[in-house]
């Protein structure tokens, strides 16, 4: 394992564990990665309104931006080549990440906030109701949950 | 803003923002926690397991599951009153968790690892099948990614 930070809060990275919670948190798991994204999803996509919006210092949202440009969740789109000022926007790999932010949010309003405190909601485009997400089986369309599925090995597994 | 460490990785607090991604990150979303999480799904209840199969300090492993036990997530179970010995076990707080951490393995199956190199498979428990879990609305039953809903402004909207 190495090396990341000498802060106590982080020390080992997770890039080698045969896992991919592990692999996704790698990159998206840093404290700030999620809300940026999230933020992404609402449509900013210029470094001013993410400072502004999150009250993140330049320095550390120059660092995630990066990481996320890096590893092909957000790309880079020019806007102002005079002032080499960029876009940063949600690639095919970050917008496959809605499905985890959805979940978490949802899990935050039902158990922190509370229902009928939740700040935002989804309407569904084309029908115009309330979009609650719901984890279902692919296969037979049937709500998931911890206890309606068992864990097998898969093809990567090592141990 | 209350400030929490003073490592530049981490400055600010979520706690105050009115978004229920960031309080939800403000409990789980601190390095180690997710894989914490992980295992507890996967049936890992004790101290000595955890540091084993994470390799996690036993300061640090100690603060994550004082918090998660604060927070409602996991609740001590005493197995051994003679020694003080707890197995930590997922409350229904904590199992609701389940759709956040499928879609982020998931997410790290798809787009890091790549297909034909998941660790772990999921089996629909009463079927047999192989779960994928997905994304639906709880409405009309239709498939949900980013492009099929809207955001609006919730009842606890304040800007």
């Amino acid at each position: 394992m190495q090396l990341s930070y000498s802060s106590g809060m982080r020390k080992v990275s997770f890039a080698d564990m045969n896992c991919s919670v592990a692999q996704a948190l790698e990159i998206i798991g840093e404290w700030w990665t999620l809300l940026i994204l999230r933020d992404c999803f609402l449509g900013i996509r210029r470094f001013e309104d993410f400072v502004e919006r999150l009250g993140i210092s330049r320095n550390v949202l120059t660092t995630r931006l990066e990481t996320l440009v890096n590893a092909g969740i957000l790309e880079r789109r020019p806007y102002d080549d005079a002032r080499n000022r960029y876009d940063y926007v949600l690639t095919e790999k970050g917008r496959a990440l809605w499905p985890t932010l959805t979940a978490l949010r949802q899990w935050g309003d039902e158990w922190i906030l509370g229902a009928g405190n939740e700040p935002l909601l989804l309407e569904h485009r084309d029908h115009g109701h309330r979009a609650t997400a719901q984890m279902t089986c692919a296969d037979c369309g049937e709500p998931l949950d911890a206890r309606s599925v068992r864990v097998i090995p898969g093809p990567g597994a090592t141990t």
